[in-house]
């Protein structure tokens, strides 16, 4: 007699995991377990509906993991560290909540010794490799079923398939697919298939309400993000979420990120992600205040290779823990509050303080006022400097410094 | 008998160099001739004026050079091709084009030989240095003077003494030191030598005077931007200028930035420049359609470089020679428009078109289908891609991948 | 009436493409068409015995094609221009001959206008994907045949099918397995399985027999070695070759290396190359007389990445283009003569002679003489330089450069 | 009544420092305290030696300090982590010394509460900015005298001073200026100041004496060197001291390297680093083994900069710190054994053995046996490894591969 073999699938609630557990229940015959990962983007009251949902649908037990804070903990701190905009613009906000939804996933997976883990992607997304790489490097012996993938299968034979079983439900699509998690909103659509057209204003999923522009204080302690306003928030996650909540009402974060996927395309979205991206350049104005040159640029190689990666669902690469131990060294001086002026759909940095401000008039004024050195010295310094290319230039004639 | 010295200084009509003037003639015995080099920041009645001044003042010649276009033959055009923003803030306005007015400066001296040159800069700045090291790297043999700088001299000094040679003039200081350029204007004011005040409205040079948002389109050829709304204009400079016509309607650009300077203390300055922005930002949007990630991701490493160097006045650096050499390179595929979307304070990336646009539906659609691969293949992909983590992971047991 | 496939098979006369010639044929029913691709490892007697064996296994038609030269011209010269060693120890040897010889073949396939193309590989090296991504680049609508990688086949089963087939042949496995070509010779064997051992004398092709040191000169022009002890050769590949036949005098340029594969597993080969290892070496030293610091520098970060796309098969990768471009821009100083000492299985850089040398008297002596500047000027230098470390450490305090 | 100020010189008891004691004295009227750093290259009866010429020539006070150890903990241990080569060639022996000479220095000068440092450099080496640089970070309000550099001395006048005032010795120059420490030894002399003359045999301080080939095993625990052949030392300091020897017996380490140095000119020096060469070798070859691909890749680009600041005397740079605590890191499982092989002027890496060697053949066997994917999972990731360039090439057409 054979057993019954035990999958536990990544479940949203929407179209295609509906599809799965029935796929893996009626044809495949599996005991089908589903879990759902919050990362911040769900309301109490949205999960539960997906835990019925999924019990509807005939899952055997649904699983409702909160793993925000370990996202926080373990990424998101890090991202803020290094000021890590994908090609200078996405926060990464998928791509970080995904590879942490994954691997809460596989270490249930793991507890629940299931044979097989399911996951609803496409074969032409990120996800699905986000998916995969954590679950073969964590669970490398449980078996990866991706019916959606596999069969290649279009909304029309998904929902023929679940009428076939007699599950019901307005399965119209969503004109606009979207993410939401505490690292910000992503949002795909008709026009997110073009490269021309911008997403319209009804695709977002707040409006501005705010009319008056209003100027706000950023806390932040060796590099985190803590409270707003002279507020200190008991977990960093907190101060995310109020700060989204005052970013929606001046619908600030708003922009389109063209990316290279991971499978080689390009690949458009959408994105609302106004905290991210407070935090972010909030951060980078403290730390220019704070930080040496050569901290500020190595940061900033270092910040290229830890998005790329991180976006690839690399996260288990250890190189990235290396990374993340020099941006956590340098964050030590990085105290201080910034103060970000509000506005419909924009915001600016004001400015900065700081004890560990480095602009500091004991020892000069910038363009005025030379305390600690002479003008002699600067003498000295620009014909030392001069040096290296002077020689180069007499030694090899002519104008080699144009081209 | 002694012959008298012939010295070229960079005048600008200020009250730092009208000193200088008269010091280097009447203290110094000097024969002063004087220059002054427009990289786009001057009208042709501001440099009468500046010219009648420097005879006034009593300069045996006066030269007025124009270098806008070299400037942007040789400097600004690959600091479009590398996105180079100083910090990822500033366009390193007047980091670029002090490097070329040195320059002209050198060439004029060796033209003209005389045997000083001299700059009216204090020991407190950027200019100093990269005035120094320009003049090093070309004409090793030229004395410079630098009145102000040795003589730490207060403003108060400076008028005393041009009062006592008889010059007068209004020499109330303005509130707000402003210097202007074709790639942007930057302000230094009593609120730049804070850390947390932002620059009042009132001390930017133009007012915000559109109130109707507005769609644009700009035209990039092999990477240079060309021309705006379909009129292609006879040189970039040109579309640079035109561009920041219309962007001071809309007072796109503004922000402030903190930097580190070539002395060693930060340096704050406010800025305006609408169309450097306008262009880098849109040319950016334009290569993450047209370039692979390896492109952009070493664009971007170059670039910091690139930038850093300018910055710190080192042009002459054959190193930079090789950067543009690898920019111009990446460009050639680089073609097509960019929409934007302008609205008072702000603007936003609207989408491209381009003929080398990656993003192609024939070889799949992001999310949704993939043509010219198969599930299978994803699948084989990322088993292969999580190999590496994997092993090292079960080689070195326990949980590496968390600190 | 079906019509018989035509296949174009990358054959190098050993039992894995020997075994493929007959599956393709008899097996699949294939019209089997066979070409090598000489990168400099074959003699023309080796060529001529490989052709015959095509011929008598039932290949319609073998073609040799020779790609040595395209090979330098194309990619040797940029990992000279890079001094690039994969891990500052391997010379790439089979990764930039493996990309050129399927490069050759893809051209072959289209010139043919075969179905099918096939390679002998397993599914456990470098080269399968280096094929596979060169076939997927330059011919996508080729399919690809793998017959031993497809079929996990033994060494038993291959001869045991060859027998049956009538094909008789020494099938002995060779104790080593060598890889031949300009740029080197690599190795693998029973001890290149293991971390711990060395690869034996016996297992190189070449046996030191000089006795003697030799003091030789290696010629530059544009960073190319165009020539030994004063004899310039006609092309580059002929002073390599050259100076390989003197290398292997001296058993120089021996050594292992262990890397990371495409594929994630790490692997471990032995190798002698002795000409480019001199050629790295000495075009390197010439480099640190006629570069800049940052010329070096910049390089260097730009080789780590060349080396790295060319070894996983990413020739065809635009990003390449641009590092040849910095290269080649960063070689027009890379001039004159190094001065080599041979001894048996080793080699020292004696010195260099370049009209471009940046060590140049007229300028200083290091720790002996400043000509063109003063002690005040490094004080001075030393002060400006000293700055920002010393403003960071009094602003935050305590003893923060120690950890 | 003046009070005498009084100055602490780094003394090292050659012509420079002894002329400075006397020129500080007797010209200067100072109280002239001495001190000496040792880094491992002088012995006890030296620095007897050295503080006996100390009180002869009239220091009020002479001070011995032994950095070896903290310049191990605080900085070697660092540069072989990083695999640390400037150039990829010289070990920055003299460069890491230096700074921790001049940081004790420094330290010591705080202690007793001096008015003034000085040190014997002159106008055209590196050391004279590192002790610059040094002193102005930790000492800024203390005055720097440098009596060499400030009055260009040459020898001969140095000399006739120093009799003059009654001091006798034997001045005649030293064919070659020897710098010794725990990292390696430092030459430089009549060849070192042209490009193309290598060293002679008898400028070096040891003579090779082994005959034989030796196999040793070298050990390391978390990166850091820590044993030889099976016998652990108490502080890596000492197995360095013991390689060293071993190293010194086979003439193991010897090179030339020509620098960038800190004032822009290039500087010739020859040097033997027998340890630093072995260790950098072999920790290189474990790390090969136990790191991925990610770590040795960033570890490398880090290392430049590393390398190159500490050169430059930028020691107390904070992002240095940053970069330890990323090198640190990533050493967690760089632990094993590394057999080396000596030879009379040679050395080459057999192997490692590791638990943490990530070539372990449950996964695969590089270029025979794939065991944990299959060759279906290699064909998915060619072709989507392929993807990128693929798309490039076909929307752009034509050949763009080659330039």
């Amino acid at each position: 007699m054979s057993v019954q073999k035990k999958v536990l699938l990544a479940f949203s609630g929407g179209l295609d995991t509906s599809y799965c557990v029935k796929y893996l229940s009626e044809t495949c015959g599996m005991e089908v377990h589903t879990a759902i990962v919050n990362t911040g983007g769900f309301s109490a009251q949205e999960l539960s509906q997906i835990e019925e949902r999924a019990y509807a649908l005939g899952a055997a037990t649904h699983t409702t993991l909160d793993e925000t804070k370990a996202l926080y903990n373990q990424c998101l701190r890090y991202l803020v560290f290094g000021n890590v905009l994908k090609n200078n613009t996405y926060p990464l906000s998928v791509s970080a909540e995904r590879v942490f939804q994954a691997r809460a996933i596989a270490q249930l997976a793991k507890t629940m010794n299931v044979d097989c883990v399911a996951h609803g992607s496409t074969g032409a997304g990120n996800d699905q490799v986000r998916f995969d790489v954590v679950f073969h490097t964590l669970i490398p012996n449980v078996e990866i079923i991706t019916p959606i993938r596999d069969n290649k299968l279009s909304r029309e034979e998904e929902i023929e398939f679940l009428n076939s079983c007699g599950v019901e439900g307005d399965w119209t699509k969503a004109l606009y697919s979207i993410n939401q998690g505490i690292w910000g909103t992503t949002i795909g659509g008709k026009e997110t298939l073009t490269s021309h057209l911008p997403l319209p204003e009804k695709a977002y999923p707040t409006r501005a309400t705010a009319t008056e522009e209003r100027v706000i204080t950023l806390h932040f302690e060796r590099g985190e993000f803590v409270g707003i306003n002279g507020e200190m928030l008991a977990h960093p996650t907190e101060a995310i979420q109020a700060l989204t909540k005052l970013a929606d009402e001046f619908a600030i974060g708003r922009d389109m990120h063209i990316g290279d996927t991971i499978i080689g395309i390009k690949g458009r979205v959408a994105f609302t992600a106004g905290a991210p991206l407070l935090i972010i350049k909030a951060h980078h104005a403290l730390e220019k205040h704070t930080l040496t040159k050569w901290q500020l640029n190595l940061k900033d190689q270092l910040a290229l290779w830890y998005g790329q990666l991180l976006h690839e669902g690399q996260f288990a690469e250890p190189a990235l823990r290396s990374i993340e131990a020099f941006f956590e060294q340098s964050q030590q001086t990085v105290h201080g509050e910034v103060h970000v002026r509000l506005a419909p759909y924009r915001f600016s940095i004001e400015g900065i303080s700081s004890p560990n401000d480095l602009m500091n008039s004991t020892f000069g004024k910038y363009g005025e006022m030379n305390n600690t050195w002479s003008g002699k010295d600067v003498e000295g310094y620009s014909r030392i400097a001069a040096n290296q290319a002077l020689i180069y230039h007499a030694v090899n004639g002519g104008n080699h410094d144009s081209r």
